[in-house]
């Protein structure tokens, strides 16, 4: 306990846990203030998360290389797993599948953009394991083609039934799943090798105790648990009176908020010239929640939604998703990045944002 | 003919040769056992490709390098075409697209990705010629663009008239047919030090005498047609009987029974450590079928055909064609492969053959 | 000006200056002859689009690197910006797109096509700068991307207003115009020692006296814009006598005429087996029509067009600069190439000058 305190001391980052009492505070007496309850879920998410992330790695760490990437890896997106249940409880399919979405083209494109360009400004020129970096942006192509084929094939065809797409579904989502555990046995059994210089933790940082780490493991999920339900809950409202879209939470709002913890620690890589770990941060979130989170929230689904939940994406999100994929198969490709790199990849990212800021809803172009 | 009664003793492949007189016994006394012929004319033509196959490599041998290449590159795909010709007789111009795109298709999706996992599971990584790979996919990248920007551009105008679509196939027929000679002229005559390590021939196998192979050519060309016409009769009722979709068995079944012959010799390579060679016969057949097949169709069609044919394919194959060609970049591009690279490759072609299986006809992801 | 009739006597190119002279009596005494105006207003640009760059590069040596790569990369499409604000004037918006969309098109796949078959045909392989030719590549496909996804997400939706279109297109055009001045930074300033290969200039040329050469720049620029006035008048009268759409004139014509000095450039650097020299004018002047051009061209339109232009595309040019870009990024990333990959790339090409000029108008492939 002594350990979290003295942390908590010295990282602000975490100072945010103030707001989570006061989070639970405010949705007590004033559930109906959606925009504040909105902002103040956002900032107690944040602090949560990176408890989350070092205490995945203090466990990690502990109970050696193969399980403890294992967990690593598994863990990694709980943040964002744990938001989309919530949306999914809600029955807010449209939520959970533009966070989805949103989750892929954010790590991608924002994530990876910024550490180039963050790294970039101190570093002249950065060079990264190019072998690595191509074998998961391919992995990511590959697995955002599984997620979206059907999308376009289905999108194509007016005709289908919704039971149909349903089975298809399922069928994708067990097959991405058997992709997913079989990439595990790869990169941590039999080609471990292959991606040796990206460790997930902080160098400086001290692994925590086994017991305090399983601990916070468990109290901090059931905390972002309950403090996602009131996001899921304030999200919707409190979008209308910032003028946001419904597309532009999920896709942006949901995704950065999810992703904050990485993010601190794919851009700290990237300053100090460890950008191995950056792109290993980035490209292996995307390619986690196309070929893990994704299917997942499709099969429970069926036990915690209210209907059955498939794998059909809206026309606007299948382009942004297969672009994020293919801009990151082009930047990775020589091994090398300079901050004029960065700067167009984060270029897209705008692109994309405005125009769901300023799209008007109802459109093919935002979901239905 | 000892040698040929010799090689049939040694190749179990070749004992299925005794399917060939029972298919046409069948199809004489048993014309409507639709479903039995299906399974007789697919268990004949596999030995036959086989022997035609062998029977083109030994000629190739006997003539020299530049001319024997030609043979071996222009004959390889004889068996898809001879059943392409069938169907074109038979008027089935949809059987014959969703061949000629599911071969592009299964070549390069499951011969690659099935030559990856089998040749991974036996060697930690494995290496072939970069350069050459990478100058195949991009030959087929830019044979399946020229194939597929007409039916895009054509697809996206509904007011575009059948008449001006047949006039547009015809030339690109011509272009794509002239680029295909320049391809030869280049692999084999300017730059063949290119193309050095992918021999086409088994390095067990001895060649057959010149007049032995060229009666085999001969005899062996006539019995694949024979059997064809029963199997493009059989197969549309056959597919009703086995649940299948017309799509699913032009896609998948005649795609895999067309190159049955050349995926035996494109896995014993990889078992071999030779994954040059089945880089090379994966990539070469779809390219060639791209460059070749399907613009000798089309022509042909004006001959043979009952309505000319053109080279406007439904969405789904343009997407499927895309996707394939696009993986086929990204996996050969650094040279190296591993067991997961053929996993994912072969996964995305479950989604299709899954999707294509299931998909209620009628919609626009199946043909019309 | 002894320099300057020395130089024209020297270059047969510059003796089709005699036409200008022609074009303007013409347009004065026979205004209604449009074929004819067409004609000879194509022959008086190319000889001045030639005189522009010489004064350009002339400038450039004289102000020292950084000044001078400033002003040849801005000036570089002197020609194409002029011709595109003479049709921008005339409320000619189609032809505007065609335009941009058409010398993205045929700068990537025209000239550097015919740069690899050119060099391909005198040198056996040859070699290029890949790290810089992949920079210009993925800049030139960021660029694409950043054009076509507005037009992409906002074709899928047709539920959107016009204004709407309109205020997006603005937002886009000021991100790709502060991309391009980053992007002048990065490779005239921090990253300079990337870009070292490809100096735009001719070898053989000396460089004008500044007076002379500012002297041109100011002289030529005023004349390439009155006789861009009367090619722009007579391109549309002269395509229906020619047979051809407005589609064909806009995307090849005027991309030919405009690009032709430059051309000249990259096809004699090829001959010189100075590879670098094409591909970096090639993909550059793409790129800087993607991020320069096209973005001035819409902020203009509040000032000289009679109403706002934006930056949407009819379908059939979107699927086509997206292609090019591909097909860039694909040839380029080997860093070598030969005769064979120039004659793939230029088929692509001719596929699409096909379709646009057998295309019957009033689909979506045409512009509406």
């Amino acid at each position: 306990m002594k350990t979290l305190l003295k942390e908590i001391r010295g990282n602000p980052l975490l100072w945010l846990l103030a707001f989570v009492p006061v989070v639970f505070g405010a949705a007590r007496f004033k559930p109906e203030a959606h925009t504040l309850l909105f902002v103040l879920s956002v900032l107690a998410i944040v602090p949560l998360a990176a408890l989350l992330s070092h205490a995945t790695e203090s466990v990690a760490a502990k109970t050696g290389d193969a399980v403890g990437g294992l967990l690593n890896a598994t863990l990694g997106n709980l943040t964002e797993l744990v938001i989309a249940l919530a949306a999914l409880r809600a029955g807010e399919y449209m939520l959970v599948k533009a966070s989805v979405a949103g989750a892929i083209v954010t790590n991608t494109l924002f994530m990876l953009g910024a550490s180039f360009l963050l790294g970039g400004l101190k570093h002249h020129t950065q060079e990264f394991n190019r072998v690595s970096a191509r074998m998961q942006a391919g992995m990511l192509f590959l697995a955002t083609i599984a997620l979206l084929v059907p999308s376009a094939i289905v999108e194509a065809d007016s005709g289908t039934h919704a039971e149909f797409t349903n089975k298809l579904s399922v069928g994708f989502a067990v097959l991405l799943i058997a992709a997913y555990g079989l990439g595990m046995l790869f990169s941590l059994k039999t080609h471990r090798e292959l991606f040796g210089s990206e460790s997930h933790g902080e160098e400086g940082e001290e692994p925590w105790p086994i017991g305090l780490a399983l601990g916070v493991l468990a109290g901090v999920t059931v905390l972002v648990a309950l403090v996602s339900e009131i996001f899921v809950e304030s999200v919707q409202e409190a979008a209308v009176s910032f003028g946001m879209t419904q597309a532009f939470v999920g896709f942006i709002v949901v995704a950065l908020v999810g992703a904050a913890a990485e993010m601190a620690s794919a851009f700290s890589g990237a300053r100090k010239n460890r950008l191995d770990l950056s792109v290993g941060i980035a490209l292996g979130s995307a390619s986690q929640i196309a070929l893990f989170v994704a299917p997942v929230l499709v099969l429970l689904s069926y036990v915690i939604g209210p209907t059955p939940m498939n794998l059909q994406f809206w026309p606007g999100a299948v382009v942004m998703m297969l672009v994020a994929a293919l801009t990151a198969s082009l930047v990775t490709n020589s091994g090398r990045s300079a901050w004029f790199g960065g700067v167009l990849v984060l270029m897209v990212y705008l692109v994309f944002a405005i125009t769901l800021y300023l799209l008007p809803p109802g459109g093919q172009a935002t979901p239905p």
